[in-house]
């Protein structure tokens, strides 16, 4: 079935081309039930939690070629390729873009699924597949809102050993994600570090500085204020896109950087011309945020923004030390690759840096690159040349480790 | 009268002290009225426009030691002292507070007002004061609301010199300000050569970044999206405070740096312990900004914060020299002395280069200063002692200019 019939993809390959993974669908599983919830930081134990994964490639006989991808704030688990069930699921944005890391997942790309087997999972709390706030309480029938428990990395990585365990897999090769998913792929090393061999870390930090909690603070603030949100029972009703927009214009401006926004905007006008005096957006910057913002409400769920930004601000490595980095470090038992974008300001190399000298004080293998870039925050998904440099060798590195 | 009896001055000098300026009281004048309207670059021709503004110091026999002090964003014209007509104008927080740079002016300060007779004045769109949207528009009997006018940093400065005209005042000693004020002497020095000896600008620029734009863009998409924005027809009923509070949060964020809100909140969870799995405001930040934001809102009105804040966006130095900020240097007659600080992230220390080198290679009197500051664009504001070993010796040297 061809769901993309009529219509014109805008980027990356086509999905007949070699170097696509072509068509994917969602896969789902129940991982806990009443007789088997899953125990959260919180304190809650939570059940049920079905998970939307995705895999390309294959597992080898030795089942000891998978890569873990974790992806973040706004992601989920359609990482590569075409997704042939875009419109049975609701989805339709998909059917005009490839996953969110295609650039890297494919065929002779950094991460190779001619010889690796790529999985990616939904987080707890999303609104992609996976269990969230949109969710059905199956105690009350209805969407289960700010009943939904407040969810950390560390359950979500709990939930994604469960997934692992079911696909048979004792040990990954590897983890890997940029920023929130970043965090995930550390989280792995220290809280199952017998379960993988590699991690592959970008554009990510042991923790969110209090400027990025900030700006989450305030996204979060528009989310709850918009008079929409009606506490979070909003399903069925308006929802909180006006908070939500703003949420997101906002996280946009953290993702570039000011030279990147410099080089694409150059404070010029749309009109082409110059003022005019009133307060649309007149600045080619402020329609694209207009349009990032209204382009988000279409496809993400607000109270879903609220969870995976909480968890963001929750994390921080260091627990595992009693709050000290280097002993938290102690327990890595994989070989690190760590790579930080030069103009990225959320998760700015200085951090990055932190954690790479933390580990190698404790003598674990770890090469830290900070990548010349402008693209800011972002570059995790756009600085698809260097990534491969450095990716392939490292992962080949990797296998006999 | 004093009205600060029971009340206890939080910080700087307290009244009595003889470094204030003790006492002070807005003064009120009309500057255009319909037989001679104040020409805007909208193109509209404007009336009436009252203008308040204060005074410090005396002005000499001579009329040539005043210095003009420009406000930013969210100023007013009390500068300095202890507003002694805060309960008459309604401005209960001004009781609790001196003026915005009450450690910069008064008797022995950097504006040292035994010598200088300073004089600020509140822009024309704001809500201190001088006519804005909140004024009653004579031809309906109702505030102007986004009838008025949409204004600029030059209409400012041609309203401001119409003040000077009125106080009697041929040439000003001196312009100063920081940031949206910074921009306000940078043009006095363009628009009126003849008219100012010396400007002294402070974490400007000569056009604010695609970044700036990005940040004032979102916050007035917060207020203009709050229900209770209505068009900006709210006066009398409820008022747009949540997108408004928003809008504050935000700008705090860019007013400090990355560095400082690291020393000044560290992670910190208010209630001093860890995560309590909720949404409200649970780090030292996020309490510090909604703090912030729910302030503002009892003090400032939503339209003058889109009229200013589109001012500052619209602010290009370079339009007098069609687009070349080296042409439009030329124009200046003044000395500077422009300061900007090294963690300011709103207007760069490497704008503030880009200017002080047009300025010189147009053989211009410069001094630029780049000062190290953690504080960030807050710099302006809390820098003082560095300032204060500055800014005097510069006025000294402009005496005889």
């Amino acid at each position: 079935m061809n769901v993309l019939v009529g219509r014109k993809p805008r980027e990356f390959d086509p999905p007949h081309s070699p170097r696509s993974v072509g068509w994917t669908r969602p896969l789902r599983v129940r991982l806990a039930d009443e007789s088997n919830p899953l125990p959260l930081d919180c304190g809650r134990f939570f059940a049920p939690v079905d998970v939307e994964y995705e895999v390309y490639g294959t597992l080898n006989e030795e089942r000891d070629n998978a890569i873990l991808i974790l992806h973040a704030l706004s992601g989920d688990a359609h990482v590569a390729g075409w997704d042939a069930a875009a419109d049975e699921y609701g989805r339709p944005w998909r059917k005009t873009q490839p996953g969110w890391w295609d650039s890297m997942v494919g065929p002779g790309k950094a991460f190779d699924t001619r010889k690796y087997c790529v999985i990616c999972s939904n987080v707890l709390g999303s609104c992609y597949g996976t269990t969230g706030p949109s969710s059905t309480d199956p105690a009350t029938g209805r969407p289960y809102g700010l009943r939904f428990p407040v969810v950390t990395v560390h359950d979500w990585v709990r939930l994604q050993e469960r997934l692992i365990t079911h696909l048979g897999i004792e040990r990954l090769l590897g983890v890997a994600g940029g920023s929130l998913g970043g965090q995930q792929a550390l989280e792995w090393t220290l809280a199952h570090p017998g379960r993988v061999r590699c991690a592959i870390i970008l554009a990510s930090a042991a923790r969110l500085s209090d400027q990025g909690l900030a700006f989450n603070a305030v996204a979060r603030h528009a989310i709850t204020t918009d008079p929409n949100f009606r506490g979070g029972d909003y399903y069925g009703g308006p929802t909180p896109d006006r908070g939500l927009a703003v949420a997101r214009m906002l996280g946009h401006i953290t993702y570039l950087s000011e030279e990147s926004m410099r080089q694409k905007f150059g404070r010029r006008f749309r009109n082409g011309s110059g003022p005019g005096f009133q307060f649309g957006p007149e600045f080619e910057v402020e329609g694209y945020l207009e349009h990032q913002g209204n382009a988000f409400v279409q496809r993400f769920d607000a109270n879903s923004y609220l969870y995976i930004s909480r968890a963001m601000d929750y994390y921080d490595v260091s627990v595992w030390g009693d709050g000290d980095l280097d002993r938290a470090c102690a327990r890595a038992e994989s070989r690190f690759l760590l790579i930080s974008f030069s103009s990225d300001w959320l998760y700015p190399p200085r951090q990055m840096r932190e954690l790479a000298m933390a580990l190698c004080r404790n003598r674990k293998p770890v090469t830290y690159i900070e990548l010349p870039s402008t693209y800011g925050h972002d570059a995790f998904l756009l600085e698809v040349d260097k990534l491969q440099e450095l990716i392939p060798a490292f992962l080949e590195g990797s296998l006999g480790a």
